[in-house]
């Protein structure tokens, strides 16, 4: 994996300035936030951690990586020098993947040298906010889904809606934020997450009729299966198929019309089949909207599949999220908070060390002071260098639900009532 | 690079029904189309099919996927051996890279065997879906930076808002579709696309003070160097970025504030200062109606930087294409159409071969007919699994501005005046 040049080119002209001013190697501290929330949300879920931590400790510049950046105008052989033995040497402070955070949260936090932690921006930036936002969309689409009083699974099927790399850490994202499964192989592959499929329309317009399409699937894949039972009407698909499987049938998914109908018709006409066992599985342009519909009206269903909506955002497919240098060693070896001015992004100078406090189990405020004593939030990912911490998407996906569980109920409605802000104590 | 395991797990369970049900090797013919475009967008512009074509010629699955593969639940080992010979056989027809689409054109044809195309579904889809929605809003963009009577540069900055290898790609599409340069290194390596870069605020905050970065930024990169000058207060950053520079300075950036305004007024200043040449470049969450507003008010500056609209498709993040059975061999060996009737969902079936038609130069309608005589906008990209032709990114930037001139003004505005809609002509 090719970390090192999927970075902005402002990077290496801002490191050669700086080895050429003598500042590269001054001590500085980056941190990483957002300055606000989609409109209406509560609240936002940490993602990326995990893969943002193995991008730095494989952040590295090859031969022919170096020889591309040293054609480009006006970089000089130190420049390239100087990336050539890059290593991060420096600290990460963060959030875990599976927390919230709100705005001015500070995330994550960069100590090193000003070259090597000026490098990791683009990377540190650009995984955090694609992964952050579709875990923010997917646990909203979670909570509204533990309404249901019947156990519903959510399925991530958006892989064909968002880039084919992009499918892969958002499988794990929403997998972190409550989903229960996933249609990639890739990502089922690499994070261990519950691999679902069963088939498409184009399997049954293969077959001469419906029953035969459904008879093979069911010979080849077991009763278990799921019958895909819109492609020409529903109510003859599902006819057919419990006919052709039996009443032990696993399930139906319905991929077309509308869900609370749709979910109610299909689990009388099962019932009345004597199918009680088989499951109703719903994945027509489902967001935590009509997810929400479902649950208020009671919907009998046993599984959503969640494409475009998830793997889009949900109407915020990035995060928002920056990196700004926050502190920086002065002439003396003492470190001097810095912040910018520009109108409208304005930033906050000196390290941020963020803690919540409770109040019956619920978070009554998030808060960030400039000494370390009371910080409850983050943790150290990389020391001088080396990985310290490591969660596995497990670990992350239990630490969500947990976290989930203090959060004001204002903050986590679809329109949230509350809001929160992390702000310093002064 | 890893394609096939980027794919839903139901291409695998179908594949395995259909080789049990003796219908696997059937010729079939799928298609891939969108039913509709963005609202109020009168047109879409077609990219990543290079790097489809590409993902086809390499879609091999590794010991490593097969064993992976073969551990799920009723995974038989005939699907396993299938997989592990799986090689592209069949044929793919497609729109270029540039060229624009429509509601129901058929932009790509694939014709194989069931198995074999059906197990493309996703990673066509998803290359597809991605690079299409980003250059359709960079077309809208580059169309629109068109109306300024002086030279306009777009430079795409998008990386840190999207997944780390999604901005690759993004930088690719956004290209094609007629902007200039980008910041990303990998895509500038990959794709030889012009590399642009200076610094950030958090250099000017490295140093003692902004006349000082200044220096280092010039002494470093050049006098041709752009100088960010909203760190702390943009008057008096031109006016320090002019004294440390000299009038031959390059460039400054804008990073914040009102476009329409702070460009007039950094030019009033540069002028007075006489630094007539140096150009102005802005950057703060731009986008194709905040460049309209530019062109409206022939505001003067040089270059645009856009970021987070482009890389998530201004409000658009996916082309929401889809890939459908169209036709399939009967038991008599001839093809057959087919196509599903869910509601809302319907598809047209049988092959189509599209072509359009002109008038005084502008296309005056898009059809397809069943028969591929006056075919003329699809190119063979795959002959029975053999790669037959090739564009670089130059030969679809190129062909993508060609085409633009054959658009009906109406289509092409921001909030298009006029539609299409490829149609069946009988």
């Amino acid at each position: 994996m090719n970390w090192a040049t999927k970075t902005d080119f402002y990077e290496i002209t801002m490191l050669q300035a700086a080895l050429d001013s003598g500042m590269a190697n001054k001590k500085a501290t980056f941190e990483l936030f957002t300055r606000s929330l989609p409109e209406g949300r509560g609240y936002g879920v940490v993602a990326g951690v995990s893969r943002a931590i193995d991008a730095v400790m494989n952040f590295c510049f090859s031969d022919d990586d170096l020889n591309f950046l040293a054609m480009q105008p006006n970089i000089k052989q130190s420049t390239i020098d100087f990336l050539k033995d890059y290593r991060f040497s420096g600290s990460i402070y963060s959030y875990r993947d599976g927390d919230v955070y709100f705005p001015y949260s500070p995330i994550m936090r960069v100590e090193g040298t000003f070259a090597e932690a000026v490098l990791l921006e683009t990377v540190l930036l650009s995984i955090m906010n694609h992964d952050s936002a579709i875990a923010s969309a997917a646990s909203r689409m979670s909570h509204v889904r533990n309404g249901f009083r019947q156990k519903v699974s959510l399925i991530e099927m958006g892989s064909r809606r968002t880039h084919e790399d992009s499918a892969v850490s958002a499988a794990l994202a929403a997998y972190i934020a409550g989903f229960d499964a996933t249609s990639n192989i890739e990502a089922a592959k690499l994070y261990g997450i519950p691999l679902r499929g069963t088939s498409a329309h184009a399997f049954t317009l293969l077959h001469e009729n419906e029953k035969d399409a459904f008879r093979h699937q069911v010979d080849s894949l077991g009763v278990d299966t799921s019958l895909l039972v819109d492609t020409y009407d529903t109510k003859t698909g599902i006819n057919n198929a419990i006919e052709v499987a039996g009443v032990g049938l696993g399930g139906i998914r319905i991929d077309s019309g509308n869900p609370v109908v749709e979910s109610f018709k299909a689990r009388l006409q099962l019932d009345e089949l004597g199918a009680y066992g088989t499951r109703i599985i719903l994945s027509s342009d489902m967001d935590e909207y009509s997810i929400k519909e479902l649950v208020d009206a009671y919907a009998p269903i046993d599984a959503i599949g969640v494409g475009t909506r998830l793997v889009t955002g949900s109407g915020a497919p990035t995060a928002s999220m920056v990196y700004k240098l926050v502190e920086v060693e002065d002439d003396n070896g003492n470190m001097k908070p810095v912040a910018k001015k520009s109108s409208g992004k304005s930033s906050i100078g000196g390290s941020k060390f963020p803690y919540r406090e409770y109040s019956n189990g619920k978070i009554s405020g998030e808060f960030f002071s400039d000494s370390p004593e009371k910080s409850n939030i983050q943790v150290q990912f990389i020391s001088r260098g080396l990985k310290i911490s490591t969660y596995s998407p497990q670990d992350s996906r239990d630490f969500h639900k947990l976290v989930m569980n203090t959060l004001p109920d204002g903050i986590t409605q679809l329109i949230s009532t509350s809001t929160m802000k992390a702000v310093k104590n002064d």
